[in-house]
């Protein structure tokens, strides 16, 4: 897509502290981080939102959800804790629109979650 | 799992109000509800967290967070927006380990997600 920032991100237009990358997914650090660690997860496919998912994505959507356990790991906030978060939409919060897993943790998190 | 919670309503043990049920899925309203819709979506197989989750979990995935876009529809929250959460440990906020993911909609979700 070429106006996603997302997608510029992958194609190296953009630069990103990339913290995983395989050939299906981009993990990198959320440029306004609400928490010590705040990693962002994006498939290397564009979609649009979580309603754009059908039943034959459940595969990829697996793998995005264990990526980010993956980066939670590798930032060293598994087992203290961390929060996944997806929004979806304007009521979610949604403000690219290019699917993406937050990866929040590095502090207590509060609740409700927004 | 004999003392946990979620594993009960499952069981029918304990009663709940229920958005979805498949053979795999169980979602139902959570009791502290923190928007005006917001549903829990559970794993009807036990697992404590998620960093409990293999590579081989990712079908089983996929399709837990499908069925919380589901209940989004079924809710009449996806074309307004809605955020899906999942705590991990303490850091994350988790209460109940019986790994469960919300659907949080019906009004604007704020910044940060807690």
């Amino acid at each position: 897509m070429a106006d996603c920032i997302f997608c510029k991100i992958v194609a190296g237009e953009i630069s990103a502290q990339v913290v995983y990358e395989d050939d299906q997914f981009l993990a990198f650090e959320d440029i306004n981080g609400q928490a010590p660690t705040h990693t962002l997860v994006i498939p290397k496919r564009h979609i649009d939102r979580l309603t754009d998912l059908q039943e034959e994505d459940a595969s990829l959507v697996g793998k995005w959800l264990l990526v980010g356990n993956q980066v939670a790991r590798q930032t060293g906030i598994a087992a203290s804790g961390y929060r996944l978060v997806v929004n979806c939409n304007a009521d979610g919060g949604q403000t690219v629109f290019h699917i993406h897993l937050h990866v929040l943790g590095g502090r207590a998190m509060r609740w409700p979650p927004g």
